[in-house]
């Protein structure tokens, strides 16, 4: 298998704590052919505690590191991101099992998508809002009484199966210069606007929980895998309708 | 799943040298349901040093390990063994991939066997002797340039590959209940809903060819291969947008 074909996959790790986890996690990446890793305010980063957990194989990957202060900028030119969680009660819906995360990934990676795997802190994972702005959310199953994974290790399955997929069999990017995908920022200004427009023809409504209704519409977004024109196609169909709206008199 | 279906799988360490890479594995066997922790000769094994990356839910694990002068010792009571190995040239054959080795697994805690999962020092692995006292040999797939994984890594790739094989799967994903597709009659109310719904929002124009600019919105839908609870969201979008337009005096 070519490098070629993960050179658009990224870890992002969110707040990590431990640079001694940051340089397992560059070795983790270096084994299964990731190129880059992305640090959003790390606790300490400690480039000498790190690199010897790195191995001379993850050297490369820890010294490009990239450095972000919030998760939303680091995000913003990736076309698909997968959030980790250890926690799949509650609101969260449509959890993916790393080999179902691994299969859209390889997707995305054949329409020359960039996609990123998103973990959180050692000890609280990722916020809710962080998770709400990526695409998808995956969690490793593990026994009820101890779901806690090693960073490094939770990494190194998430890559794994990646790699499993995409060394599976031939790889044979989509090759369509017309094929552009809507970037993450496209997405965040799509579900601002859609927002706001679904407030107006009272879809959503202000005084109940607008965020909460807007779940399933973000849903289908990110599980299309939106490209640009259709983008433009949804922002102008927005346009007028709040255009109508403005034409109402109340 | 249970506890019992992996109360007889085991890992045995052979020569680790770093007693926080046993406290690791601790932790991934404690993850992933595997109770029994085998040491054959560690490199002055520390338990105070291994602790802390056990975490409290690996700590019980730890403290039950059991130690070994010889591997041939420690395999004498169990039924199936299966080495690891990094290097797959040479005289090595029918060396198993992870999933392989796992099935292979689960086949023989069925039949109540006891199972050993064998790895070697975290420089040179196993010896070809140790590997000749196995009954199978298996190697995670790796880029070719960075194949040296780090032990507990490797530990938790393997335990993963048998919780997943042999965790019933009863956590199916949520998104099973989503997956019944709108229907093409479906699709033909919705394409004319939004058609009337796109002319009254002046994105269409009933004087300037409307079928053909209702195609992009119909390559959208088309290839998304739209679900039922999609289709309801988008034609009660459509009833709310004709609603507005009903309250607008023209």
């Amino acid at each position: 298998m070519s490098n070629l074909v993960l050179e658009n996959l990224s870890v992002i790790l969110v707040r990590p704590k431990f640079s001694e986890n940051i340089g397992s996690v560059a070795r983790a990446c270096a084994n299964m052919g990731c190129p880059n890793l992305y640090l959003v305010n790390p606790l300490n980063f400690d480039l000498e505690k790190a690199l010897p957990l790195a191995t001379p194989k993850g050297k490369r990957i820890l010294e490009g590191i990239a450095l972000y202060s919030s998760l939303e900028e680091a995000l913003k030119n990736f076309n698909l991101s997968v959030a980790t969680t250890a926690r799949i009660g509650g609101w969260r819906k449509n959890i993916l099992l790393p080999e179902e995360a691994a299969q859209e990934i390889k997707e995305m990676v054949y329409l020359k998508g960039r996609v990123a795997l998103v973990f959180g802190s050692e000890d609280k994972g990722l916020t809710n809002e962080e998770i709400s702005l990526c695409s998808r959310l995956v969690s490793i199953p593990t026994m009820p009484e101890a779901w806690s994974l090693n960073l490094a290790q939770a990494v190194m399955i998430l890559l794994y199966e990646c790699f499993k997929q995409l060394s599976s069999r031939k790889i044979r990017p989509i090759h369509d210069k017309n094929l552009k995908l809507a970037s993450q920022k496209d997405l965040q200004v799509l579900f601002d606007n859609l927002k706001e427009t679904l407030l107006a023809i009272d879809f959503l409504h202000a005084d109940n929980n607008p965020d909460y209704f807007m779940l399933p519409v973000k849903r289908f977004f990110n599980r299309v895998k939106l490209r640009k024109n259709e983008y433009n196609l949804f922002m102008g169909i927005c346009r007028q309708i709040k255009w109508l709206k403005s034409k109402v008199k109340e």
